[in-house]
């Protein structure tokens, strides 16, 4: 969709982390041990980026996301410094692009950016001089790299061996840049079976150009997974008429007790939050065991860490 | 009202602070201890929680008790996060167990929460795990602890015996958290005459079981007090008709150079802030000699440090 | 317009920054070489602030004078708090007198302060007690010290002397407290042609006194000037009727690459931001080779930490 090239150096470090698409499961794979090795040891000098400034602009609302990439960011010692929208120049009129080049200008180190539009954090990217990283945290309906890369080591602690896995995402995947970023970290690991299971108006086009089997129904979808993918209803970001809204919609594709038994027995949960209890998920299935979505926003912490850590030290002697 | 048990570990060490009914007399004068070693001996590395996470969580505005606060657990040198509810996932209808679940995911070690419904920091506390401390920072007309022991902090820096003195507090003690903190701790401590100076329709019907004093108006109320607590007029959480509003109420029940005589010459006037000049209080008497209403911001920052440094540390070993 | 005797300890030097005017050309030269050092020396620990704490305290929207507030603190490594007034206690109508007041008892260092009303901060450093410093970020049509300092910090990186310049301050000169600040220290550091070009309605009555010329249009006033000083159209502070907007300003105010061709070929161009494209400038020039738009910005970290670390250690051995 957006050019992916951009996000590297020309020796192939990272230098951005725009998307999942195109991103290397030996970078992936070199993410989840930084992660891994930031949970056990919490402190570590040579994590310490001392002087570095970490922005977060966020034009879209968020707690989760904006606040552990927050606390990743002060682990890691850098100043940090949030730009909320509504209460800054955009009353002004200022664009994008010169928010951005200000921000660049106050020789900020690594931009966190959400945004509305999807490839915003492409034009970012573009806009930014050699010395500064921009992180996606959600751009559109386009990707949401950290959300996926923190799934996946999730899935990485629970399972170990991505190729003997089956996965399936179940909803809204038309409005989900989580989706996306899902479906691309699954394919370069190497999961072998990747399932969606939507209603048909929320199917994308581009779906069938990547690889994954659609079901209709959670019944045919669920047999014999291993990892069960749920997302949020993005009913802020939705044209009318594509869905069956509550009730139907839990009725239809709702993981309850009953529907849950359609998977393996070692079958685990996961969603990027905040959910909608009886809408995607029954109560005792999100507080089950089963469950690890709460494992997900422990770990987004230390995944965020291991990619911020990773950008600045790469800004250090680069090409 | 809620149970207070929930506050202590089993060996009776302070886990969260809720309320301040029920709490000891050796817990408080421990905190006022460490707050006065705090004003004086302003840095110490045994305070230092470098890498404590503390999350302040309003869902009420305020200025003066987040920014104490936040300061207090900057100078712990926590990171601190600010999670604002309105630009946060309220907007998409998270409920407060999963905000608050998230943050615990998010290995925070102190919830600090401002909630507009009584028993909300109770509620939240049942909510977390055992590695995670709240501080209620005011919950609808329940609690504000924090209030409470910084009122009794300066009060004991100016008296040193609580067992001489009379306290007359006055106003809207029907919707006042911070009166009904102040009775309880002012009768844990040992103050043998507290007295409530209100209208009628202002009085809570629970407050004769507290062991208070009710008088109708300032010149009896005010007789021979030592300390007297001012109550900002709660307009915003008033159900209406209650109230004498603004001239009337100043008429009757203001502070002012006239009725501060009715006290003795020594007395001493305190405010929770922020105030409403001409309505609890002459603006003189709030500048004047009496008023220890800045002393209170002062001593809020060494109170609350010395809370969330001694919740911090009780987390450590603990049962 | 306010006494400006105010901003100085008795012994001359500063207490408080509060305006350009009065303000000396060795006070100016003093914080120049400081950020300067910053510039070239990131981290110093004679600059660390450790137990000190900043606060920002804006009354009118920000992101870019905020922001580097912010992280100018922060590089001392000083605490910052911002309050933001619409979630803060001016919706329970406390006064800015009492906001203050209580910054400063919760042993603020130093209170940054953007206020919409013409002489707010020196209202402020009144308040404070001598403890405490006051910078003014901005007070209404008044004055905007550091932006006026990062500006002459930016012009001498360029040129060295002052005492052969000629600068062209183009626009809305009614509104600006940018203007104000910058035509002082113009004035102050030998500037010996000081140039503003603006429609009639856009000149405030003082302009004559203050030793400017005036100039009707472009083309004479550009004539051979090294140094062009554009202005924000302020437009949510302006007076209906004033205004030849948009286009029409455009057309005979704006900066283009026609109209820049009036001035001498090395001459520099400069805007405070946030920008309108197309209205006081046109995108070329704000992003071609004579534009030092954003190296404004950068310097605007640098002067702002000499700024707040010149302050702070004033204030330790103040008379």
């Amino acid at each position: 969709m957006f050019k992916h090239k951009r996000q590297y150096y020309s020796d192939g470090r990272l230098k951005h982390l725009l998307t999942i698409e195109g991103l290397s499961k030996a970078h992936m794979q070199a993410i989840f041990d930084s992660a891994k090795n930031i949970s056990t040891h919490q402190f570590s000098p040579e994590r310490a980026h001392l002087n570095s400034v970490v922005a977060t602009l966020f034009y879209e609302p968020s707690t989760r996301t904006r606040t552990t990439f927050e606390i990743a960011a002060q682990k890691l010692q850098a100043h940090v410094v949030n730009l909320s929208v509504p209460t800054s120049s955009a009353l002004k009129g200022e664009t994008l692009r010169d928010t951005v080049q200000n921000l660049a200008a106050m020789q900020t180190n690594v931009i966190i950016l959400r945004h509305s539009s999807s490839g915003a954090a492409h034009f970012v990217a573009e806009q930014v001089p050699n010395s500064i990283s921009v992180i996606n945290a959600g751009d559109g309906c386009h990707a949401h790299p950290t959300q996926a890369l923190l799934d996946m080591y999730t899935i990485q602690q629970k399972f170990k061996d991505f190729s003997q896995l089956s996965v399936a995402i179940i909803g809204d995947v038309y409005h989900s840049r989580v989706a996306r970023s899902q479906i691309h970290a699954l394919t370069t690991l190497g999961v072998p079976d990747i399932r969606v299971i939507a209603p048909k108006t929320l199917l994308p086009a581009e779906l069938s150009s990547l690889g994954v089997t659609i079901y209709p129904d959670l019944q045919t979808g669920l047999n014999n997974v291993d990892v069960i993918l749920l997302l949020r209803l993005q009913q802020e970001r939705m044209q009318s008429g594509k869905l069956p809204i509550g009730d139907n919609y839990y009725r239809h594709y709702g993981l309850t007790e009953k529907t849950l038994r359609y998977a393996k027995p070692t079958a685990i949960v996961m969603h990027p939050g905040p959910m909608n209890r009886g809408v995607e998920i029954q109560s005792e299935i999100a507080d089950g065991p089963s469950a690890l979505i709460l494992e997900q926003v422990t770990n987004g912490i230390a995944v965020r860490m291991a990619v911020i850590d990773m950008l600045i030290k790469n800004q250090r002697g680069s090409p």
